[in-house]
C-alpha cells in the first residue's frame, strides 16, 4: 500500500500539486521530495483519522473521485498550441465515445494521437492508465515520446503510470505511418469474437465494405516486447483497419474522425456477421456479394460526403457528448 | 478547411442566417456573397481568437452544438400547410424513434415523406446530412424535388449538403408508388445480417407474419446511379417491406406510422430468427408453421385495431418521445 | 379520421369526461351522446385553429400525451375494494416492469389479473389497447368480464378499444384454472426464437429448472377464434409456463409475483440457451444435466425463500419502479 | 400473510427498530416480543386504514421502499473496525457494479467477503436476501459465521432471512482458501450458457487468457446440502475462477477488486466466445492460439499495472458509482 494513503485526503496541502504539469521528469522528482515530507507527516497521524468512508477506494486516496474531481476540473489547454488543443479535445471526445460504445475493457485499451512540437518532434497523446474513459478530459491526456518517456503529464500527472503494452502497439504505427494522426485499439466483444475465427471479416454487408480493406496480425500473447512492432506494422502495411487475431482491432487514419468511423463501421459489421452466421447453418447459406460490388462500395465509401472521411460523423458524435454533458456529473471532456 | 471556420462563432453577425429558408437556390447564392465578406473579415482576425475549446468540432464551427442549437430551436412550421406540418412532426418523430431503436448508421440512412404543394407537385421531406437523428426537428427537414433539387432548406439550411445515395433509394419508391407516403431505410444490425443469408426471412414467428410479405433486392454496391432505381421498384412491386440484400431494409406505407410499424416488426422478427437459428443446429431443427397459418396471420395483421395499421402504435411511440423531452437537453422534435 | 379530432384540444369542456368510469355500457352510451354534440360543435370550428404542433399525434388528439396526461394523473382507486386496489397496483407495476424488460411488442401483449366482485363474479383487469406499458396506472386498467364485455373502463375509458385476441388467450386460462390469479403473455425475442425450434426449452441451466415444467401449444395463426381456447387450456394443463409455438410465452400463477418470476426466469433461460447453442456446433456439444438433478432443482425452486414463490422478487422489483419514479416524467403507476 | 402487514406503516412506532443491530439473536428475540405487541395493536385497527396505495407491496409493508428507505439511509459503519468498514464499502460497491453489469438473477446470487473479528474469528459479510443489489449499502450487509449463524444483522436486520444455498457455496471457499478475501457467484447469461457446453471456456481471446486458469464443478441441482462443499472446493483447488456446470460462475481473490476483475474478464470472454462460435460453422473454423501464447498472456496478466490485480480497475469502477450517485434516487452505497 503506497504511503500516500496515510495522508489525510482532507488536508489542504496535497502531496501532488499543480506543479506536476510543468515538466514530467522535474515534476516527478519534485513529487518524490514531497512524498518524503508527506510520509513523515503522516506517521504522526492516526490511521483512523485518515480513513473517510465517503471517499475511500482501495489502493490510494488518489484514486478517489474526490481527489480526481478537483484535478479533472482544471483546464490547462491554453498552455498548448491551437493544433494540440484541437487534437486533445477530439481525442478526449474519442475516449468518451468509446465508453458509450463499449469500445474498452475496463480501464484498458487506448486511443492515441500524434502532435508535433514547435521544434518539430512528434509526440503521442495517450490516456493515463487508471482513469475511466468517461472521466478523461483534454487536459488530462499525457504527452509521451515514441519510446514511452513522459513529455508532459497533463493535469492528472503520472499518478497511475503508463500502460507499456498500449504504447508498444500504438507507437510503432505512428512511427511507421506518416499519414496517420490517430490510432484506435480495443477488444470490442463482437470483433474480438470475429478475430478468433479463421474466416476473419467476410465481406457480407455494405457496412463491412465501407470499413475498407482489412489487415490481419497474428497473436503472440499480451504485447510486451518491441520485437513484435516490426511484424505489426508490416502486417498493417498501407491499410487503415486491422484485426489483431485472438485479441481485437486496430484502426488508424489521418484524423480522429477517420479512425473513429473505421472503428464504428467495423464493430457494426462484426455484429452483422455474427447475426448472419447465426442464421446460416453452413457457409453455403451465406450470400457473399460479387467482388466487383465489394470493390465498388469500398471505393465509393471514401467519398460519403463533402467533408474528409469521418469528419461529419465525428462532429455529430461530439455534439451528442455535448448534449450529454448538460445532465452529467462527469467532468467536461473539453476541460 | 472551409473558410467559415475562421469566423468568430461568437460574432453576432452569423454568415448564414434566417434568409436561408426562403428559396434554396437563392439562399445559397446569397450565402456565397456572405462568404466573400466573411472571408475578408476573418483574415483580419487572429486564428487564436477564433478557436474556442468549449465549442470546437472538426470541419467547421457550423457543425458545433452551439451554432446548431440556435438553429434547431427555431420553428418555422407556420410557413407550411397543416398537412405538411403534420407530416414534418411525424417524420421528425420517426427520426427520433429510429435513434432510440438503433435504426441508423451514424448520421446515415434516411426516412422520407412526400408532401404535395398547393400547385399539386409532390416533394420529399428528408433529413439534412450531418445531423444526428436525435437532433432532427420538424423545421429542420429539407424539402427537395424527386431529382434532389432543393425546394426549401428548412431552418437548418443546406449547411451540410444532401445524401445523393439516400435520395436515389427513396425517390424512386415515392415516384412509383402513389399509395406510399413514407419510406424507411436502414442497416439495423440483425436485419443487415439476415440480408446476407440466402434464406432471407424465414416465416418462423407471428411477429414475422405481422410484418407482411417480403420483397428482395439484390446488392449492386453503394447506390449512386439512377439505373438501379428501376430494378429497385420492380423488385418492391406492391409490397411494403423489402430486404436489400447485403445491405439492410426498406419499408414503406401510406402513413409514417405504417412504415414505422413495418420496420418495428421486421427488426424484431430478425432478432427472433437470429435466436431461433442459434438454437437450431440445422434447418430441420426449425419449426416452420404451416403456410396457411402464415397467410392467416398476415391477413389478420392488417386489422390489429380500429385505427389504420401503425397509427395507434406510432401515436404511442410519439408520446414516449414527449415524455423523454421533459428531461432532455436536445431540441424538441416538434420545433 | 374520427370526428373528435375536430374538437379543440385546448377546450375546457372535454368530450369524454370523468363520468366514463361509472358503468362501462352506460358510459359508452353517454359518450355517444356527447360525440353527437361534439361533432356539431366542431363543425363550427376552423380546422387550422384545432391543429396544435406541440401536441399533435396521428389518429386522434385523444392519443396525445397532453390529453392522456390529465387522465393518467387521476386516481380512482378508492372506488374499489382493498383487494382490487392491491391487484391493480401490482398489475400496473407488472406492466411497467415488462416495459423495462422488453416483454412487450409495441403496445401489444397483455398481463391480466382476475378480481372477484362483491357479488362473487370474477372479472379481468387488462390494459386499454393503445397505451404504452410505461404509461399504465392502477386506475387506468379496464375491468371486463370473461367474454370481453366492459365492466369498468377505468379513468382512461374505452378510448382505444380492447384487444380481442388478448382477451381470448387470457380469459380461457383464468376460466379454466381457479388457482390462477395472473397471466402474462409476450413475444420476448429470445423466447419467440426458441418457440420456433423443435427442441423447445432444453433443460440446460438451473435457471431453466427454476422456471418449472414447460407446456407447449401449437401455432394456429393470430388468435381470433374462441375455438382455440379449449386446445390452449388443454395444452397448459396444470403447468404454469407454456411456450406458444412460433409465437411467444404464457405464464401464470396464484399471484402477480409468481407469474412475473416465471416470466423472468424463462426469458433468462432462453437467453442462456441461445448462448449455449451458439457455442455448441451440434447437439452433442451440449452438456445436459442428469434428469434427477433437473427434478431436484425444480422441486427446490418452489421454496426459494420464506415467502410464496415470486413475492420477495416482485416486491423488490416494485421498489425499483418506485426509485425510478423519482426522476420520471411518466405518471405514477400507483395512481 | 404476516401479521406485520396489519401494522400501520405510517405509525411512528416501528415494530422493528434500531435495536436490531446490536446482537442478531437478541435482536430477533426482541423483535418477536414486539410482534406480539404489534399483533394485538393491529387488531384494533381497521384493515382499510392500514392499506396505503402509495407504498403497498405484496408480502409485508417491510418490503416497501418507504420502510426500507429509512433503514438504508442509516450508517452504522463507525461501529466496525477500519478494516471491516473498508471491506463493507468495497463489497457494497461490488453489489452495485454487479447490478450495472447484469451479474445477478433478480434478488439472487451473492458476493461475500470475510472479515476477522478482534478475537481472531473469521466471519462472512453477505447481502440480506430480498434487497435489490442496487439498494445494498455498507451498513446493510449482514455478518454471519461460516455455518450461517447471524453475528450482526446490519441496519437492515434479519427482515427477509438468509439464502442458505448462497452461504453453502460461499462459506466453503472462504474456509478452504486462506488466501481468499472475496467470492463472487452469479448466473451471467453468456457464462451460464457457456457452462452448459462440453467445451467450456475455449482460450480464444486475450481477454479469456487474462481471466486465468479455469476450474469446473459439475451440476448437482440447486445447492442445499453441505455434502457438495467438499467436491466444490476440491474442484476449485488453487484456481480463482470456476465454471459451475449448468449453473454459472464462481470467482475469488485476495481482494474484492481481484474477484471483481476475474468476473469482468470471464463475462467478456464468454460473450466473445459466443460471437466467435456463432461465426464459425464448425470447431475447425475457430482460430485457437498456440498454448505457449496462452500461457504467456496468463502470466503477464498477473502484472497489468503497478497495483495488485484488480485494484486500479475496481477503484475506477467505484468512481463510476460515485458519479452515478449524484443523480440517483437510491441510497448511497457508502452508507
Amino acid at each position: 500500500m503506497p504511503s500516500e494513503e496515510l495522508t489525510n485526503p482532507n488536508s489542504s496541502a496535497t502531496p501532488f500539486d499543480d506543479d506536476s504539469h510543468r515538466n514530467g521528469n522535474e515534476a516527478r522528482a519534485h513529487d518524490k521530495d514531497k512524498k518524503v515530507i508527506t510520509k513523515s507527516r503522516s506517521t504522526l497521524e492516526d490511521l483512523q483519522n485518515v480513513f473517510n468512508p465517503k471517499i475511500y477506494v482501495p489502493g490510494s486516496y488518489k484514486y478517489s473521485r474526490q481527489y480526481l474531481r478537483e484535478r479533472l476540473s482544471r483546464s490547462i489547454l491554453h498552455e498548448f498550441s491551437i493544433d494540440e488543443q484541437k487534437t486533445r479535445i477530439e481525442l478526449a471526445a474519442a475516449y468518451r465515445l468509446a465508453a458509450k460504445n463499449g469500445w474498452l475493457e475496463s480501464i484498458y485499451n487506448h486511443i492515441t494521437c500524434n502532435v508535433t512540437s514547435s521544434s518539430g518532434e512528434r509526440h503521442l497523446l495517450i490516456n493515463p492508465l487508471g482513469l475511466n474513459y468517461c472521466e478523461i478530459t483534454a487536459s488530462s491526456l499525457m504527452k509521451i515520446d515514441y519510446d514511452g518517456n513522459m513529455i508532459h503529464p497533463g493535469v492528472f500527472g503520472d499518478i497511475m503510470g503508463l500502460n507499456k503494452a498500449g504504447v508498444i502497439i500504438h507507437s510503432c504505427v505512428h512511427r511507421a505511418r506518416s499519414d496517420v494522426h490517430c490510432v484506435f485499439h480495443n477488444h470490442y466483444l463482437a470483433v474480438a469474437g470475429l478475430s478468433a475465427t479463421k474466416n476473419g471479416v467476410i465481406e457480407l454487408t455494405q457496412t463491412a465494405h465501407i470499413t475498407g480493406e482489412i489487415a490481419y496480425h497474428d497473436y503472440e500473447g499480451i504485447v510486451r516486447s518491441t520485437d513484435e512492432q516490426q511484424r505489426l506494422v508490416c502486417d498493417l502495411g498501407e491499410k487503415d483497419v486491422m484485426i489483431l487475431r485472438n485479441h481485437g482491432l486496430l484502426t488508424c487514419g489521418p484524423s480522429v474522425g477517420a479512425a473513429y468511423y473505421h472503428t464504428y463501421t467495423l464493430c457494426a459489421a462484426a455484429e452483422m456477421q455474427s447475426h448472419a452466421c447465426s442464421m446460416a447453418f453452413n457457409k453455403d447459406d451465406l450470400l457473399i456479394p460479387d467482388n466487383r460490388f465489394v470493390k465498388l462500395s469500398m471505393d465509393r465509401a471514401k467519398d460519403l460526403n463533402k467533408e474528409p472521411f469521418g469528419t461529419l460523423e465525428f462532429a455529430a458524435a461530439m455534439r451528442e457528448l455535448d448534449y450529454d454533458q448538460d445532465h452529467s456529473a462527469y467532468p467536461d471532456y473539453r476541460n
